[in-house]
């Protein structure tokens, strides 16, 4: 087998290799069924045990409360961008910190009414905004902000203060730390970041609702919440190979010690690396300080022959997936929940001899 | 490992066996590139050959002219039934030959207007209608259809002709047998019956729909075929390990000699599993015989008890999936390209001499 890459890609990213080594030893025969699991029922005991598996460990790991439940959706976050203003209703306000965000805002705006409340475009999304910023509309529908910006490497610290029903897109930073999930109406993640292969979109939504809608009668019900809900995700074949992997996940973070101990990991990873950032000659941080991201770590270099010089030597050294993105340029790692401290540590050392 | 099952269940369904050796091959390391496809960028080299090599199978296989191209969705045909109307106007006429039409018709309904011009519900969905009984209004926006019913296993054996734009749910039949694609405006399929794990959506589509939109202003973005068209499917994060599967499925297909040689495999398959149960004392096929379906087939036993005494010695026999689904009743023998004529013949054998 090829020597195993550092991988700091920023998504599909990095799983757990313990997660790959039980995929690959049950991909031909799971659990002793003589099949593959791509091969069974979603209706199956089989697949029950693996979605409520998954389930009950995304609850077990953010403490899920009963007023709300957890839900697997195809689509990605795209998908909700829509789904959020058919459900919730329209007049939406978005607080925009970088490409994801601009692309939710302008769903919302094809739907219907969405207030842009914030934006950080025209200081190049380097920052995210304080409290006294937002000016937040008392009668908007809700609030809606992205909590982690994998393009940018921004990321809020402490969740926005409002009166609404708060909305959040968790796809980059889902299961890297601790929240309190009951302060919101609607968390929803792409999965290939933290907790699993594409394909799936993992949405903790309040039972209030996911099993009530109230929009227009002219949606389509695929696009209502309350069709997936009353099914317990399966009112039609959810990808059931991209659901087992997410439990799979899901446990692999409760056996490291749970959201507070993986935080306190990211937290170091993501130290050693911006510590090198700050201290090397060369190089400068895209993000202001305090809104730095513990997931994807973007900055530049003073030239970009320079960046494509390091670039090639990180290829060399068996580590990939650090060019940065065509809006930001320079370099970006992303250090998520499954990249092993030692491929962080592999970096850093290679960016602090890199001085020519 | 435990001996392999003889697998006839409806979907998620069996896989070609040499297919799932080579995922479990490559499992951890992709064509050595030291990482799972799972953790590999969708906008990397390797995915993009693995994309445009599913699509170049399905075209190879299909024969799909240039005025049409191949798309990879998610959401399943689910989506799709929302999606149609959306993108083609509401006022479709649709045939109603199962559960799986008679969701398309009440999405399109929810939408907006939408006509059943048929209906195989009184007759308890056994048959397929002919020409003689389609009056197909001539102002309708299009006519849509679904090609094999898995759950009363019937199956058009051509497909119905008007003037109108034809759209077909094949996600049963599906690179079962020759289709002349530039016959219709749009084909789906959901990928979970013969062509690859449940999360993808394969969608062939004439050019003129998929890159102009022409519906109300209001749809949401990802509601438009134009939106994923324009980005080769790649407006976000697909499902890249469901792709990568297809396309593995797809040159299967292709080293057995293509369509038309499946589609020979498929009918002499079932052909052998009719003839039994059609010479079976106890046994009655529940689809009208000029319907019958060459991937689901369906029948009773002359009592429960029985049926329940044969699923039993079926699981004793290593063979799987036979209950036949609750709306239908009695048995339901799946057998899609990926079912080896063996297992086929097996069930055969058990059901000649189960006559007790």
């Amino acid at each position: 087998m090829t020597e195993r890459k550092h991988n700091f890609n920023a998504g599909p990213a990095a799983l757990p290799f313990s997660v790959l080594k039980t995929v690959h030893e049950q991909l031909l025969d799971f659990e002793e069924n003589g099949l593959s699991l791509m091969e069974m029922s979603h209706r199956s005991a089989e697949f029950d045990e693996v979605i409520e598996g998954a389930k009950a460990a995304l609850t077990t790991l953010y403490e899920i409360p009963d007023t709300h439940e957890v839900m697997f959706m195809q689509g990605g976050a795209s998908l909700q961008f829509a789904m959020i203003p058919l459900n919730l209703g329209a007049g939406g306000a978005y607080i925009n910190t970088g490409t994801w965000s601009t692309r939710a805002v302008a769903e919302a705006k094809t739907i219907g009414v969405a207030h842009e409340i914030w934006s950080g475009k025209d200081g190049g999304f380097r920052r995210i905004p304080t409290a006294a910023d937002l000016a937040v509309p008392a009668d908007a529908t809700y609030l809606h902000y992205t909590s982690n910006n994998t393009i940018y490497g921004t990321q809020f610290q402490t969740r926005p203060t409002s009166n609404l029903p708060l909305v959040c897109d968790m796809s980059s930073d889902f299961i890297s730390r601790p929240v309190d999930v009951s302060a919101y109406d609607l968390i929803y993640a792409g999965a290939q970041k933290n907790a699993g292969p594409s394909g799936v979109t993992i949405v903790i939504i309040k039972k209030s609702i996911s099993r009530v809608f109230s929009g227009d009668p002219k949606t389509p019900k695929i696009m209502r919440y309350v069709t997936q809900a009353e099914k317990g995700s399966m009112y039609n074949t959810p990808n059931t190979f991209g659901i087992w992997i997410i439990k799979l996940v899901a446990e692999w973070v409760l056996s490291k010690g749970g959201l507070g101990a993986i935080h306190t990991e990211n937290q170091e990873k993501a130290e050693m690396l911006y510590d090198v950032i700050d201290a090397h000659p060369r190089c400068t941080g895209h993000a202001e300080v305090t809104g730095r991201s513990l997931m994807n770590v973007t900055f530049r270099m003073d030239s970009e022959a320079r960046e494509k010089a390091f670039l090639a030597h990180c290829t060399e050294q068996n580590m990939i997936g650090l060019k940065g993105h065509r809006s930001v340029g320079g370099l970006r790692a992303s250090i998520y929940n499954a990249v092993p401290k030692e491929s962080v540590a592999n970096l850093c050392q290679a960016l602090s001899e890199f001085r020519s």
